[in-house]
């Protein structure tokens, strides 16, 4: 048995199971659980139900991506529910709000990771969209964990290799850094945005070259979501985020994917693309390093203020000639249309060449997993 | 945008929102929600507070790892806490039942995977146990996805390699095959067993031997799992399960692991070992096939009937010249320490060589932590 070197307790193992004996059984623990709920429930017409036994609760509310809060209807036996109208094939967070507090479905294992805010998700399976998992060769995803000198703690982050990809082969692979979004961590593109059943479909497809991507933490002062929600609405705390992740991508994370995988090194072989923040990284990385990065993309970006002279003080025409891409796009249902509809205009004003992007859809994964598959096809063509 | 090619409805991305459109909204939805609980909050003295809110519930419990379900205490503002003793630093699954209905922590984004019951996690930590991320040189995880023949389905494993394992070196390793508990999938041994740090320290600290670790996913038949709690119980269901692992992992993910990465395929540089139901993968795996494992673990075996002479039709004392390790453990109030027993009375009765390990506690992973720390650091020994 382990022993902490620094105990003075003298504990042992079984001493956790103290605490039940302190404390008089509950009736509830002896009775039989309920028997369990079948939520979500995707039906054939792609109606989704819902279920939730909440019998003391006033107030049940279903909260779906990408709409609002709806009540849900309370059964005799205690159990909530709502039948959605038909959805469109996708993968959709949700969570139910008991009376005011947000939970996930104690019956569905498929979750949304989030820092702040953790949700259970429903697949509405639809055959030959780019996230359904396909009978075609698969990519693998490698998790790889260091210390930051930079930010001065451990850290991970994912890299998918193609299918063909074989560390003991000559050919070499461009590289797409991709960037998640405020309050999610380095696992969302996979486990939310399914990022690696998009390239392998779109491989196999011929629509997108193989390619290499590197999903890594986005947080250069991680104390920007630690302290909570307000966290990203502070600005000094803001740029120091934006300003130490930079530097972590480009002193540590991009030199270790160079030296341990068969990548291609020059500028236009590396791209850099994100969601929300991880928009605002990609453009504020990007744009500020050209030396490096050809293709650059931002997917409802947010976290850029309006004085983009500031921001990006050497992006002017000259930019044109090292651009391959640069692929701006957000939901017009978007709360940060504004602002990127503004930072397109700009671009303009500057004549700065790029691609505006408007689709229908709000901040969600809705949108950022089309934009992925959108964005990947158009990548490291000659 | 993506549509699906067998839409009949039209749909648009935009018509997910139209739920909101039906509905009334509510009361709450318009309200702020409430504030954030601070949950789990590990004291200095290592008492850990859990808090949980929830106005209507009638009775609230806490069930921590390894213990009964207590009675959480009220506030006037409907939150419920509970302050435990202090705990031995580890890291504990917990979950809260209000009402009768198992929930997460919705303030703790730290989870503990589960296909069954997914819970929270919390950790207490503890300088120089063999589960915290040390300053040491770290191997990664790599997660690998293929259309398995036998089970007929997509699965995936996971294969940890060494701080220094290197593609292109000649260098090779042996390897361990590490299986999961029945209602884990096959990231149980990384989110929640920490094999990956726990290998990091080992071999930092010249304990373990390098060597590359594989977490497959162990149903053979996976019905037993998407069938609830009860499919485990069906003995047939079991043994097909069983059967369809072996098959799985010997025709398909061994093979695979042994192309791709630099391994020593010989007998005496494969272990195998698991927990609960993956204990009794190992035993039928490994002591079923000699002539390709030498080492064999167990950990709190649960899934073999009484009936050792049908499971095990060869084995004798012949295998003692072919097991260099057969190591059978169990926590002491574990529920499965009298079939375990029994089992390594059987091994005595047919003159088998194994170790015999008895340890505090019950069928938690804070046993199994324990186990593949020391059950690691005796493989592959000359």
């Amino acid at each position: 048995m382990y022993t902490p070197a620094d105990s003075k307790k003298g504990g042992t193992m079984t001493k956790i199971a103290a605490l039940a004996l302190f404390i008089t059984t509950s009736v509830f623990a002896q009775n039989q659980p309920p028997a369990r709920l079948v939520s979500p429930e995707v039906g054939a017409d792609n109606r989704v139900t819902f279920r939730f036994r909440d019998p003391n609760a006033k107030e049940v509310l279903l909260t779906l991506e990408g709409t609002k809060p709806v009540p849900m209807q309370k059964d005799d036996q205690g159990v909530w529910a709502l039948t959605t109208d038909p959805l469109q094939p996708d993968f959709y967070g949700y969570s139910f709000t008991a009376d005011g507090v947000g939970l996930i479905d104690p019956y569905n294992p498929l979750m949304k990771p989030n820092l702040l805010n953790t949700q259970s998700m429903v697949h509405v399976p639809g055959a030959g969209l780019p996230w359904e998992v396909g009978d075609v060769p698969h990519g693998k995803i490698d998790h790889h964990f260091y210390r930051s000198g930079v930010v001065g703690d451990q850290r991970d982050y994912y890299v998918y290799t193609p299918p063909a990809y074989d560390p003991k082969a000559k050919q070499t692979y461009p590289v797409l850094y991709l960037l998640h979004g405020f309050s999610d961590d380095a696992s969302g593109w996979t486990a939310v945005g399914r990022a690696n059943v998009i390239l392998d479909n779109l491989i196999a497809q011929g629509k997108a070259q193989p390619m290499i991507v590197v999903m890594t933490l986005g947080y250069g002062a991680p104390e920007i979501v630690t302290a909570g929600v307000g966290g990203f609405s502070n600005q000094e705390l803001r740029k120091r985020n934006f300003d130490k992740f930079t530097d972590a991508l480009l002193t540590e994370v991009l030199p270790q994917v160079e030296s341990s995988y068969r990548v291609k090194k020059d500028r236009e072989s590396r791209a850099i693309a994100g969601l929300s923040m991880g928009g605002a990284e990609s453009l504020l990385t990007g744009l500020n390093h050209l030396d490096q990065f050809a293709w650059v993309g931002a997917f409802s970006s947010g976290g850029i203020s309006e004085d983009f002279n500031s921001q990006f003080p050497t992006l002017d025409s000259k930019a044109n000639s090292k651009l391959r891409l640069l692929w701006v796009a957000c939901g017009t249902e978007d709360r940060l249309i504004d602002i990127n509809r503004k930072f397109r205009e700009w671009l303009k004003s500057k004549d700065v060449a790029h691609t505006d992007i408007e689709t229908p859809g709000m901040h969600t994964w809705m949108v950022w997993r089309r934009n992925l598959a959108d964005y990947a096809s158009l990548l490291f063509h000659k």
